[in-house]
Order: C-alpha cells, then sequence, then structure tokens
C-alpha cells in the first residue's frame, strides 16, 4: 500500500481538514446527543469522535512516535472497535452505557492526537514518509466512513424519541421536475472491474479484473419515492410471492410495512429526517430500505438488481457529482441532478443495493497484520452496495468503491437502481 | 387520606427542602451522566428528575390550579411511569435512549413545575387544603423513593463502566470495633403490626392488624461481609442445597459467585462502591445480595429469614438513626451506632430482606383513582424489605415501611439479619 | 415421617393399584403421544411413567434391596427430576427430545421397579418395616401427583395439534341445573390449621398452627364459565385497571384474550377438553386460568380471593367428595354436587388460587436428605392453590393440602372462588 | 422443463423404487424415533415422510387427477413445507410436536397416493405426458433430497439422547491406506459452467454460461480428520485471526471446539455417527463443519476455498462414483476410492463448502407457480456446497449440482476441499 499523496504540506492539510469536517458534523448537538445507543448496529456520536481517533494513536502514534504516551490505559480498551488482535474491546452493545469519558474528555483527546499526529507529520523522515502516508491516508478514510456512521446513527438514534429532534439545521428545495426513467442497455461480454491501483482505494476493490457479462440493461435514475409508494399501495408488504424467504421472515417479524423512518398520518406518508418529521417527497429516491425490501420491488416490478459488475462498468465513466454530505443537507434530493452519461444520481443521495453477496475479489489480498481485518473478515452474509449516499463525502467515493450490509439493514442511506436481461 | 402536615407554612418549606434535596444528590454528576439506563431496573438521572415532577404537574397542578398549563404536550407520554389509567407511557427500557429533553430542559421543567406549585400553596383555599396537602406530601414522599432510586441506579449506571467512576465525594471512616452478633428472643402470641393511621404511611402500611406470632429471635446485627466471605469461600455458591430452586436458577444462569458488584483481584475482594473501586470491609453489614442470596446464607447458617412480622415486632420500639443519604456517603459502614434497644443498624445502612411475600394487610385498601396503582398492582412475585438503607432519607423510614423487589435484585442497598425459631 | 398405613398387605395393595392406574391413564395413548413435551412446564408421558419408577428405584430399592442392580446405568441421569443431590439430570426442558428408551422399554422398567418391590415389600424384616413403608407412602403420593401431571400434560401436548385429538373416552353429561351462588360468613379470631399430623401429609402441610383471621366471607361455589364470559365481554383483559402488573404485562405480552385452551368460532367459545373441542359450558367452573386473571376478575367483580388460611378454615369439615380423576372424565362439570357444609366443588373440579404466597409455616421442617428438596426449595413466586381438581385422586386430597404454581401458569385445572370482608 | 424419462415403464419403476427406497432408510427406527426434531433446522422422520407425499398430492394429483379426493382435510397445512402460495402451513419449529397423525397413519397416506399416483400414471393420456412426467421427476428428485435431510436429521436427533443410539446397522471397514493431497492447476480464462438442459436439472443449476477465472488449483482430496486436529491443536478455534468476523462470533456464543457431534474422553476424539459413538479416524474427511469452520482452516493452511466455478470447471470430468446412501453406510470413508482425473472424492463422503454465494445465475428463471419458490427464494445468506455426501443417492448428484446452506449450519456431511492461486 502506497500513499497517493506525495505531497507533504497536502497530506497535513488533509489531515486537517477531514478531522474538523468530523466536528463540524456534530456542531449542532446537544451534550446528551452524543451518547446513546438506540440500536446495536448504530454507535454513540461520542464513540465515533473517539474511535477515529484511536486509530491514529493504535497504528501511527504508538508505531512511529517513539515519545509518545496514550493519554489514557484504557481508551485501546474502550475504542477499539473490532480489532481482535490489538487486543480485547468493551462490547459492542454496550457502547451507549458508557458516560465517561465525557463529551469534554473526548475531544480533549481528539486534541492530543491530532498535536502528535501534526508534529509527527511535520518531523517525519523522507524514509518513514512513505509507511506513515499511507496509514495516514488510510485514517482519514476511515474517519470519513465514519462521518457517514455518525450521520446515519444519530439520525437513528434520534429517531426513536417521539419529538423528533431537528439534527441539521438547512433545509434544501426539492424541484418539482418530473424525470422519466429509461433502461440503457450494455452487450456485456469480457469487461473490466475493480481498482487500477491509481489513486487511493481499499483492499477490497482490487485487484482490476475481468469478468463476463451477459447483455443488461441498467436504469437511468433510482426508484422514487412515488414508485414505492405504488408496490406498497398493490400490496407489496403483504404478498409473500415477492420476498426472498429470509426477507419474508424479516417482513413477518419486524411487522416491516413501509420503509424505515416512514409513519403514516392521516393517510399521507411521513418520513423522520435529518430536518425533522416531513411529508414523503414522491421525486425523491427512495431511502432506507433493505435488500430484501430493494429485491421484493424489483420481482413486483418484473425486474431485477444490477450485479456490482453490471453496475460498475455501466457507471464508470459517471463524473463524482451530486448530493453528498459536503452540502450538509443529509437527505436524498428530488433534483435530477447532471448525468455526464445516461446516468443520474449515480453517486450521492443513496447507496444502491446490487445482487452481489460481498465476496473477494480473485487474486484479491487483504492488507497485513491488524488492519487484515479491515474488511476481508466481514466476507459473509452482506451485499454490495455502491455509489454513496448524502452522507458519503464527495472525496470518499469511487466508481470501484465496494459498501456493504447485512440484507435486513436499513438505517443507511439505501435505495437502489433496477436492471434487466437483454 | 389526611395530610398529616397541617402547618402550610411546614408544608411550604418541606415541599422546598425535598425537591432541593434530589437536585443536592446529582450536582457531582456530568451531563452525560444523567442520561444512561445500564440495565431495564434503573432509570437515567434525567428521567427521575422529571417523573417526580410530572407527578406533581400531574396528580396536583392539572387537577388543582385552573389556570395550569402544562409546559411541554409530550410530558406525560415520556415522563409518566406506569399509571396505566393516566394514559400511555414510553417504554420503560427505553427511557435511556432519549436525549431530549436535554438535562437543563429538564431542569428548567422543575423550576415550572416548583413555581407554579409554590404559587398553588401559597393560595390555596381553606377547603382545598386537606386534599392537596395529603397529595403533596404523597408527591414529596415519592420524590424520596425517587431520591433512593436515583442513588441506586447512578451507582449501577456508572458501575459497568470500566474507568469505575467516584459518585460521591466524601469518604468516611469506618471504625475497627469488632461487634459479636447475638440473638434476642420473643415470646410472640397475638400481636399487632401496621400503620396504626397517626402521621403518613403508605397504603400497603395499614391497617394495624393482629398477627399470630410463634416464639422466635431475630439477629442484633445484620450479616457482614466477613461472614458472608466465609459462605463463600464454604462452597456456597456451588453448593445448590442451600437454594431456593428459582435461586439455583438464577445463580446458574447469571453466573454469580459474590454479590453484585464485588470482584476479585489478587485473591482478595473489591467492590465497586460509590466512592469507586474499593476493599471490601469485613465489618460492613454485606449488600447488595439477592433475597436468593439472604436465603442460601441463611439455609447454610442453619437459621431462617425474619417474616416481615418477626421483624416489626422485634424492631418497632427502635430509634430512626443511623447510617441515611441525609450523610451524602452512600455506603453502609462498619460503625455499629447506638441501639437503643437490643439491635444494631435497624434503619439506614442496608434494607433487609425478610421470608414475607409482599401481599395485602387484611382489610387493606389501595387509594381510588389513578393512585391505587401506587403500591397493589405491585402485590405478586416480590418479597418485602424492611428498615431503609445508606440510600433512604431518614425523614421517609417508618417501623411499618415495607419495601418491596424481586428476589433476584440486587441493585439496591440490600442486606439482611436472621431469625431463628425459639 | 412414619407410614399411616400400617398393614404390610394394605400397603403391598395400595402400591399394586397406585401403580396400575398410572398405566390405565394412558392406555389410549398412541406411541407418539407419549414423546413430546408442548411446552417446558410439560413433560412427555413416558419421562412420567419413568420418573414415578426412579423414585422407588432411587430412594427405596438402592437403599434397602441389597441385591438391587439398577437396570439401566443412564435412568438416574435421565428420569431424576430435579434432586440436585442425587446428582445431574438431563435438562427438564429437552425431555420431549429423548426417543430412547422407548414406551415399551420405559414398561419394562416398571415392571422391573414393580417386582422388586414387591418382592422387599414382602421380605422386609420388621425393624426396616416403618422405614420402608413411609418412604412406600411417600413415592405413592408422588406418583399420584405425576398422575395429575400426566392428565395435564397430556391435554396441553395434544392441545397444540390442529387435529384435535380426544384423550378420554367417555364424555359425562351435564345437568342443567342452575346454582345461586351465596357468600357465608366466618367471625374469624383466633384459629388453627395445617396438618396435625394424623395420617399422611406432605412436610409443607404442617405443623398445625394458630392465625388469626379478620371476619370474611367465601362463596358457596367457584366462579363459572358463564360469570367469567361476563367479565371478558365487559373488556376484562383490555382495562389494565383491573390487573397485577405482572399480569398486565402477561396479557399483552401473550396476547390472552381469555382462558387457556378457549377458541372463538362464529362468535361462540368453545374450549379444547380431553374429549375434544366443545362448546363452552356456562355452569362449569371456569377452569384454565393463572392467578392473574382470577385476581382480575375478583377485582373486577368487586371481591377479593380468599388467602389459603381463609378458604382451610371454612373447608375444613367439607366431605371429600366430587369430581376426581377416578372417574375417568377429566373435565369439571356442571353438576353442583353435594355440599355437606355450606359449600359446594370444594374438592375435585377445580383447583382453587387463594391470595396467599407459597411459604414455609411457622416451625415447619423440610424432610432430610434429598427428599429435603420435596417442597421447600419452590417456596418463592408461586401461589397456593387448594381443593383438588378433576385430574386428582381422590385418595389424594386433603383439607391442608397445599398445591402450589406460578402465577401465569394455565395448564393445571385452576379456577378460583371469591372471598370479601365482612 | 420437460421430463427426462421418456418411457412410461421407467418412470413407473423409478416412481416404485425412489418412494420404496425412502422407507428402506427408515427401517431401523423405532415409533419414538419418528416423532421428534431436536433443532429447528431438523425435521421428525415422520414429517418428511408425509411431506414428500404430499409433494405429489398437491403438485399433480390435485391438478390431474379429476376424481382424486385428498386423505385428510387438515394434511395441506400440516405438511406444506413453506409454500406460501399454496397457503398457510403448521409452524416449522413445532413439526416435533405432533404426535397425529401417527407413523402408522403416514404411511396410510403415503400408500394412499401412491395408489393413485400409479392409476394415474398407468392411465395417462399422451398429451398430459410431457407434463405430468416432468413434475413426478422433479416430485422423485425432490424425495431424494428429503432422504438426504432423512438420514441428517434422524443423526442429528439421535446425537442429544446420552444413550448415543445407532441408526444405521453395518459398519464399514475404512483401509489404512495413507493417501497424499496434490494440487492441480488450471489456467483458467473464459469457462462455461453450469447445466446445458441435457437431463434433469433444477431451475438453479442453469443455464450454462461463460465465466472468466484466473489461473488456480484445486486439492486432490478433502481436508482430512487428521488435517483438521492439526488445526485444533494449534490453537484454530481460540485465534480470532483465521476467522470470519460472524464466524468468530458463532464460535464464542456456540462455544466450539471441534466440528458438530465430537467429543473428547480420556484425551481423545470421539464422535457420534450414524453407527454410535467412534473414534474419529484420522483418514476419513472432516464432516460435519460450517463454512466458518472451512474458511478458518483454510485461512491457517495458507489456502482458500474454490469459488463454485472453479469447481465446476476442474471437477465436471469426475465420473459419478463413491460413497453414497446407496451403500447404507451413512458415513464418510477413509477409502481413497479411484478418481478417474486427478480429483479424488468427488462425490460422495462429504459435501465440499465453496466460498461462493448462493446466486442466481445470469438469465436463470425460477420455475413458474408455486414451484418457482422451490429455489429463488432462498438465495440470501447461503453458500453453495458441491459434490454430494454420504447421504445423497449416486443417482441424485450431478457436477453441475448446487447445495446451499447458512455458513453456520454443521449437520450436514460437510466437509471442505482447499483451492489457490496459481
Amino acid at each position: 500500500m502506497e500513499s497517493t499523496v506525495t505531497k507533504k504540506d497536502t497530506l497535513q492539510q488533509l489531515f486537517k481538514n477531514v478531522r474538523a469536517f468530523t466536528e463540524t458534523l456534530v456542531e449542532n448537538l446537544q451534550t446528551e446527543d452524543y451518547v446513546v445507543q438506540a440500536s446495536t448496529e448504530t454507535s454513540p456520536t461520542k464513540w465515533h469522535l473517539a474511535h477515529t481517533t484511536w486509530f491514529f494513536e493504535t497504528f501511527i502514534l504508538k508505531e512511529y512516535d517513539g515519545g509518545y504516551k496514550e493519554l489514557h490505559p484504557q481508551f485501546n480498551y474502550l475504542f477499539n472497535s473490532y480489532y481482535e488482535t490489538v487486543g480485547t474491546f468493551f462490547p459492542r452493545d454496550s457502547r451507549g452505557l458508557l458516560t465517561r469519558p465525557t463529551v469534554a474528555e473526548v475531544y480533549t483527546y481528539r486534541k492530543y492526537v491530532n498535536t502528535h499526529m501534526e508534529a509527527l507529520l511535520s518531523q517525519l523522515s523522507d524514509e518513514k514518509w512513505a509507511e506513515v502516508a499511507s496509514l495516514v491516508e488510510l485514517g482519514l478514510q476511515h474517519e470519513q466512513q465514519h462521518q457517514e456512521l455518525i450521520v446515519t446513527d444519530i439520525k437513528y438514534n434520534l429517531s426513536i424519541n417521539p419529538l423528533y429532534p431537528r439534527y441539521m439545521p438547512q433545509d434544501k428545495d426539492v424541484s418539482s421536475k418530473k424525470y422519466e426513467t429509461t433502461f440503457h442497455s450494455f452487450e456485456g461480454g469480457l469487461v473490466e472491474i475493480g481498482h487500477d491501483g491509481k489513486g487511493f482505494a481499499f483492499d477490497n476493490e482490487g485487484p482490476r479484473h475481468k469478468v463476463w457479462l451477459e447483455p443488461y440493461a441498467l436504469a437511468s435514475h433510482p426508484v422514487t419515492n412515488g414508485e414505492y409508494i405504488q408496490f406498497i399501495e398493490d400490496g407489496g408488504y403483504q404478498r409473500a410471492e415477492f420476498w426472498l424467504s429470509d426477507g419474508w421472515a424479516t417482513v413477518k417479524e419486524q411487522e416491516w410495512d413501509s420503509p424505515l423512518y416512514w409513519v403514516k398520518q392521516d393517510d399521507e406518508w411521513y418520513s423522520y429526517t435529518t430536518h425533522g418529521l416531513e411529508r414523503v417527497h414522491p421525486d425523491e429516491p427512495v431511502c432506507h430500505v433493505s435488500y430484501y425490501e430493494a429485491t421484493a420491488y424489483a420481482s413486483w416490478a418484473g425486474k431485477r438488481l444490477p450485479t456490482e459488475a453490471e453496475w460498475e462498468h455501466a457507471c464508470q465513466g459517471e463524473a463524482i457529482s451530486g448530493n453528498f454530505i459536503d452540502e450538509l443537507n443529509a437527505h436524498p434530493t428530488g433534483d435530477e441532478g447532471e448525468g455526464n452519461g445516461p446516468f443520474y444520481k449515480v453517486f450521492g443521495d443513496v447507496w444502491e443495493w446490487t445482487r452481489s453477496a460481498y465476496s473477494p475479489y480473485p487474486r484479491s489480498k487483504p492488507l497485513e497484520g491488524a488492519l487484515g481485518e479491515y474488511n476481508a473478515k466481514f466476507m459473509s452474509n452482506q451485499m454490495v452496495l455502491r455509489g454513496g449516499s448524502c452522507a458519503t463525502s464527495a472525496s470518499h467515493i469511487r466508481p470501484t468503491y465496494r459498501n456493504f450490509f447485512n440484507p435486513d439493514k436499513r438505517w443507511q442511506f439505501s435505495g437502489f437502481r433496477l436492471a434487466e436481461d437483454r
């Protein structure tokens, strides 16, 4: 792994920016909001702030800063997420029960590590540079992943409160322009996907490799709320025939009748958003649906989801532009945006479920040591999502980016785009 | 129900004192500490502060203050504990997930209700006085109960943190005087127990009634840590023969090997206390044991627990003095204290489990209306405890006071005193 | 403990009769019916047949028959119920997963032990007689308890089958005579209850002891289905105000809306009985209700349940006659029967919940050794029932008999009789 | 779908043989053994016997035999497995609680349906032949799948009995010839896998399609017990570094320390087999391991599992010969057997886990109507296994056959073969 940032001051500036943006994301919160964990999937904001800091402390400062003293001997235990090879860690499902360290103490921890990191970066010898820079870059990409989790977790953690607290201050107007979804065909054949090694990528994105694709078509836009409501109204959640077996079991057990956060009031669908409870807008991409719901909708519509190879092949020429967390909106928009190929809303807005299980690419190798636990060990029971969401940073997403979640998870900004055989 | 406080200004002063003492109890906490709920048995501090306030708002202000406007329409839903007849309420086991209202907003709520209560009390007509005063007194007794729960819940909520945060600032020296436990005999016969109606009592304490007692003896002191360690070292937690069947199932399921909060380090017993992790002091009463552990110890010792009638009959002449929350220590002491009968540590220090299931007294009547839910509906699956603890207010306890918990509960300051047939 | 059967041949005959009656109870079953366990509360018929046999093997043959060889070395592990001091035992909730030993092998086991028991009894020396006879008597009383469990467990185990299999062959006509329930008053005062030591009794029934009773009245008849339906129709299962807190939680969690086994078809109540699915007869005592339902009904009716002392004091003169398992009907009848005091249906038909928690009587002592586990260790979280049911043997019941179950249990033939203060 | 059996009398004979072989498989059982269900994954033998019969009744007799009367109106409810479109069905996890219909009645049901099926087949008009024959063939393949489940489920259901009952009567000697595992390389490239439509195949096996493979090598033999024990002894079950995250969670939760059915006695590994408890033979393929264990072993060995495409590509020329259920042994053997390519034990012995998640093949189509539920709806959270086992019929397996189970399942005869990149 080699850093893609070759200039020292560029990396230093990047470090400052990414670390600062994390704090920007939480500046509207009350102290209490940092503490809770409303489901075992989410983590407290406080924990995210500390864990991303622990990452730099553990994998860089402790390794490369000879004089470094950890701020607190228990923080390794409290803020290690899942790196078994780095030692035991506090149970994930109890993170929301820890009142100490306090929020203020966590900010102190961030400052302490930032200061040491900045000193290390400015003093680093040339021979260590490559090694450390690549770890710093990884740490920043890691922090960006947690920025997205901070947004999705805060949304979930606040959502269970009947007071429906508002998280993001500003509202974005949604254009009323109605767009048409069309399907664009590809001949397939022997194509290449995966990261080619130029610029940063996670270990799970490469190597670039050949895949055979049969002819297929991909929808120009993700499925919208309006389209999804037709599925609901056609009895989608009551008709087993559309569902995977595990999905149908989940529908019955969880009593699902609509996407996460939707509530019906006076015969109208509302949804808890980062701006509070709002009417569901028919032109926005449907969001907070599970893989099971995506496949049930596709089956109802007589289509299917794309494989990740189809998605990447079709979309690899699209520009990285759209509705990202950089705008501090944290909600999909009804804006069509501008496609620079035939596809719209490829990046940003909503992650798009694919029908591909998350598996290792041919001849892929995980990172060495503890960082080998970063991605590879999650390769079971998860499905790949592509394209980033309104909670993703624009600088974090790539056409080859592979996100992954269990097929029943809904608290990410997850939607989908249809495909079909040709 | 009639108030036992007949002077207006006495009640007004009492209202101020009790309400203020609640806030004294939490003044060392950080904001984060107010939020969490580390088990379904405990509640967040924030919730206790609001719920006790809701009690006055609901049962007094809304009934007797014609112009009263509730501060927030949702607070009734959020802070009703279990009064089914007052409406639906937020699920008890999710109280620790509510970040809003914030701590500051809860203090605002307290002030708002205090102001209205004080105004109401000062303006109350004479004909309404009796009715309202008795409700105020009930509300204050209710708040004192929650003061005890605040202490026990904070202790539990902080205990799961590996940083072992300290709650109570000051430490109390423990005298090293070792005392002897002796048994004092009573002939029994037809005796009376229960509250006689003079002064405040809960509806579950009366009416005073006859009970036949066989000859018995009661121990001068509660069982100590030192004595309890002998039970542990004699294999107490490994020998089914001493245990109730449900108790033995609990031991195995919960993997109990000592009282709650005890940990063994370097072959020495330590215990998490309100002052942090401390060595277990052999002369302090054993504390944080369940009814199951109390009965197992008694069985091992060849004794039994007293019935609540025996306890009350033996102790009804004892003075209400001892180690209460008034001292802001919140930990049992090794001090023998001064008995004014043959018994020591009757009040304060630790609640004492009795072998009596919590049931209605003969000819007892619950309060009318919603307040009838206060006590009577809990009369199944619980055992009676007597005497108050180091987390109880001195002004809250009486010889007739009946506390009650499920036999597996340990997070209260609960110990026990032995009895035997004579 | 001394046997109440003093003649050798009486005991021998009793042994034969009781052991044979167990087999009579199951003679209509198919092999498959012996195997299953439809809830953790029930046991397979096969297990009951073997466990009662194990009791004689373990506590008598292994102790008093020098040449006795156990039939199989694993049967002690498989058929010990809960005697911790006799060794480990197969998990209770998995008994229904054991296909071996087969039913035929269990009958072989019964015969083997019967033969050895009969030989032992006929050869027993006079000095051993008293000791062994009292154990035999205990073993037979134990077997009678399991006869009742066989009936209630078979009923439950078959009830979950949508084919509604019939268990008991014959049907009993129910007289249509409608009776009136009246209340009979007692002055109370210092009375005696408990077993006086004449004739057989379990260790939990004695010693006879004084109890003070306030004036009270007891209903002449148990509550009927017709009366209970009024409670249902008045919203009894939807109104929290009538319920104990634990009871209300159970209603909601278990979605109770009627007694166990009741189903509504075409707006009519039916009930699964030992004769198959039948219309609920309004004049039969209501049956298969929990303590929670009994107290809710009583609260709705403005009455209460009797204490066990009140029940025993009022009913101790009643004759042991009524509808018992001896008639192989296994269903409460609408027949009033003949009271020989003011009370009807005191014995047989349905067990009657009392408001007394199951606790040790003053100065009571459990049996020594393993048999001390028979009763005493269950004295927590259970309520006392009195009077026996249609699944009880007439020769097994007494006015002092204390049955006990958790307050949420319904699979016994359990009903109730009302009381009130006077 | 067209039948691959074109002669009427061939199909009639096949029907007789397959149906009869099911009964052969259970002829050593006791009635009791047919009833239980020791985990929710297994089904009672009785249920399998009835369900396979229900399949013919539902999809053939009710559709094509105009005069057919179902034997019992409730059997559709009781013996439908999961076909939502055929109506509601009895809860899967309670199948072991049904004592009725009895075993004898289930045999009557089989005979009844057999008789009607045989009559239908002999009278079938030519125009209906193709349609019905293909359904009969599917029904027989379905029955063969359940034959395998009967074997694996009986094994599991008996395994929880401490008497370790023997299921299969005969023992097979295991040759002591030790074989060497070697790796055979393939260049990969653009290859074809999947069923080509000649002969019977399930809908999930086709269509035949192109796949790009990188160069790889596949092991000549499955991993053996002896090799697996080295993994265990090297701390395999204690070292998180080898495990998928979900796998490691399972290891800890289920307290796995060896394959299913293994027990250590006197420092020696034993395993419950269909012949009772036996010493683990080092030269037999390791069996009853989950996907998680297979991947952990592979990771420890510095290899990986093959994809299903690699497996099929490498093994498609191998002969279908080996250790199948036809021999009524139901246990993997240490015999090397005869490979007719470079690979041994490809078919029979143990199913082999692949690293491929179970997903639809490109351009695949599920069957129409209710039978569309046969395979496609299970395409989430499962991994593909290849090659059949000692519980599979020789006539049931093919190189293209795709079996699938959740990655934590172990009660099938599942092992694995290693692969590596070249």
